[in-house]
């Protein structure tokens, strides 16, 4: 593409992004009741435009089968009446959350007549950028609304006919509200997603959706904060006093139920005065369901025919039913693997000491640190948020799972009656009371 | 300097960051009272140097008459028997503040034996790069002690002997504490700088202290997240509704006491029904603090002899006594102004009209929003957080002015009893119970 028509997107995306920012003010003055009333009337939209987001989506589906699309895309690109009618009933729970924004978080005297307020307020305008997945359109832009944001879509361009219809649907459930559909708008270009990311200062957080390369690359290119993570290297490590029983149930579900999502276990470490003992028994159960082991050179003493597993490994996601095992000589072994090779992510021990746990949960530097449970309860729901907008691997909050929390920020009232800072300062000053108030 | 020697400074540098995140994660896992016992020794063991750094401090600023630093740095510069005292009194508050890290913020049983804990955790490594000022260096590292962090500190050079005879102090008060001294460094030169803005997978977070044109640098050259801010331009609105003898006061406080603090006001907003009557009043008593005025065409109508401001001067921080003033057709026309050309630090609005003060409040996008009281109150200090690391203008928490707590982040830990993410998917999914314990 041309530098100026780079230009010409940017500055129509500029457009774009000055409208959301404007809707996206009123939307935060709403009282939490207008903004449920504006879900429930996005969610009888979507049900009005059910058959042309059907008609809509089996476009979509018609030119990815010419396009030779790849299965699991084809998958999470179908939205049939089952999938549309559970994403409906989901944009009418977020109507059943707590609102995030509003929340007097800080409420202090400062002195006489003096009043600082912490409160929790919207972020403003949010940039959500996805792969295939049509539903995400929904649960993103309900949220949003919830939490008084503006947001800017980006779907894949193999599903831009779903995405027109469903933010088409919206926008009209918006309207019926009486409140401003520009709140929700929908980019369709590659070229709007670089433009997008240029643009700090309409856009407050980015949240890209999809594989750790597209994670990495928006990370890479933007100056907006961006929630989300890219590899997601979880760990188990099977300490001398595991329990090998509750371990290996552990190693099975956390390996196993779901090998694709970011919090399955890449890795298994294994303290060496039990690795004779273990090693049989958990590879055992894993190659039962199909994984395939990688070991360091310890592990293959062990168990032999396993295949030698590489420096690489050990920083790999392998998103896939693949397990890379390595025998540590203590807890503080593990601990350095894990701080050195991890993703910050999850990281699980197995032991029955508690003193060991506690090391292991105090030392590892990770979003979650897990004692003798899979590491796949890492996830918003499970958490009891309510929803997930993302997980997080940065060391600053929001980290971790993150609910509706991590749509809000804060801003600071302070209200007087003419106070003056030179009140309280110099010879004479006056002292504050910093009193805090219920 | 030639690639292969950035190429050295960067790996000695990798070397000083990994013996720092070494020790800062002992210093992570000391109690509160052993932190403060730490800050005592540091606190002696400055009182013990005082004559070693009363002889640095002379020798740097000797220097600095000879190379003719600009007055205000060389006053910055200078590091006293009063000023040492009083810095050290200073360490001695800190040990006195409430411990940031351990606080348990949200406790949660999944089910019956799975429970969940967010607890308050220190950040890691924290790099600090100020201008002048050697009394800095006291402050931070004992405010990174008292969180928990290690901390590489990078010192102006005109004050590299101070910076060198105090970090040697405060290493020499952690190691008679027990505590490894390497959890504070000190870096010397420029190209170390450099050097460690690239360090983000050792370095947690990047506080700044200089210059706007400095700061904004640091955030332009950095993947670490940084705590600051470049510009402060904050706002004071006369609203119809003002209090002229109020917005006097105000105006005068926030323009006059600190012309140079970032909280300091740089445009006044009037609205244009009081324009008549409040201009006069303002002007004659801000002229008479030596306060320079610039107006925009509706201004000068008024106030004859004052000069036209530019379209710049809405986005110039001054730091000097100068005010720019518009005249603004309504409460929307001030926000509009503030949301487009302000800082996002603090603006303030005189009125007795409750329900405008709201709106005002409610939809200027920034850190602080006050009504009829001066924007100097932007401390952190005034909020009573006992201590600042800073004041962020940036959108994402933690936002305006900053304590202790923007030194720690947080984790999630999950105890368990073998539990499996299994049990709670599927046709028979046991529910969880998500019931918060106290």
């Amino acid at each position: 593409m041309s530098v100026s028509s780079v230009a010409a997107v940017e500055n129509s995306l500029v457009a774009i992004a000055h409208q959301t920012r404007q809707a996206a003010r009123t939307l935060a003055s709403l009282s939490t009741q207008q903004k449920n009333e504006a879900i429930e009337a996005i969610a009888q939209a979507l049900e009005s435009a059910a058959s042309d987001i059907a008609v809509a989506n089996e476009a979509d589906l018609k030119a990815a089968l010419e396009d030779n699309l790849a299965k699991p895309l084809y998958g999470r690109l179908k939205l049939d009446a089952v999938k549309l009618k559970g994403a409906i009933k989901g944009v009418r729970d977020v109507a059943n959350l707590p609102d995030p924004a509003g929340a007097v978080q800080i409420h202090r005297e400062l002195d006489d007549g003096l009043v600082l307020k912490r409160i929790a307020c919207p972020l403003g305008v949010l940039g959500i950028i996805f792969e295939s997945r049509p539903d995400a359109v929904m649960q993103i832009s309900t949220l949003a609304v919830k939490s008084g944001n503006g947001v800017i879509l980006k779907g894949g361009k193999e599903a831009v006919r779903s995405c027109q219809a469903l933010v088409k649907a919206i926008r009209q459930g918006l309207t019926n509200a009486g409140v401003d559909p520009n709140a929700v708008q929908l980019l369709t270009t590659r070229e709007e997603t670089r433009a997008l990311l240029e643009l700090d200062s309409y856009v407050d957080l980015i949240i890209p959706r999809g594989s750790n390369a597209f994670v990495q690359f928006v990370q890479d290119n933007t100056r907006i904060p961006v929630l989300g993570h890219a590899d997601g290297i979880c760990h188990l490590y099977v300490d001398v006093a595991a329990d090998l029983g509750k371990t290996t149930q552990i190693a099975v579900d956390a390996k196993v139920g779901y090998p694709s999502a970011c919090n399955a276990i890449e890795t298994m470490l294994v303290h060496q005065d039990i690795a004779a003992k273990a090693l049989p028994v958990l590879a055992t159960a894993l190659q039962k369901e199909g994984v395939k082991l990688l070991g360091d050179e310890a592990t293959c003493q062990v168990l032999t025919d396993t295949q030698a597993a590489t420096e690489e490994d050990w920083s790999t996601e392998y998103s896939d039913l693949i397990l890379a095992i390595r025998v540590v000589d203590s807890v503080d072994g593990a601990i350095d693997h894990i701080n050195t090779y991890g993703s910050r992510h999850t990281d699980a021990i197995a032991t029955e000491n508690q003193a060991t746990a506690d090391y292991f949960m105090a030392q590892v530097d990770a979003a979650g640190v897990y004692h003798n449970c899979s590491t796949r309860f890492a996830d918003g729901f499970r958490y009891g948020f309510g929803a997930e907008v993302g997980i997080s691997t940065q060391k600053m909050p929001p980290r971790g799972p993150v609910g509706l929390e991590g749509l809000v920020t804060y801003k600071y009232q302070v209200v007087g009656n003419g106070h003056i800072v030179a009140t309280y300062s110099g010879e004479n000053a006056k002292p504050f009371t910093h009193r805090d108030l219920v």
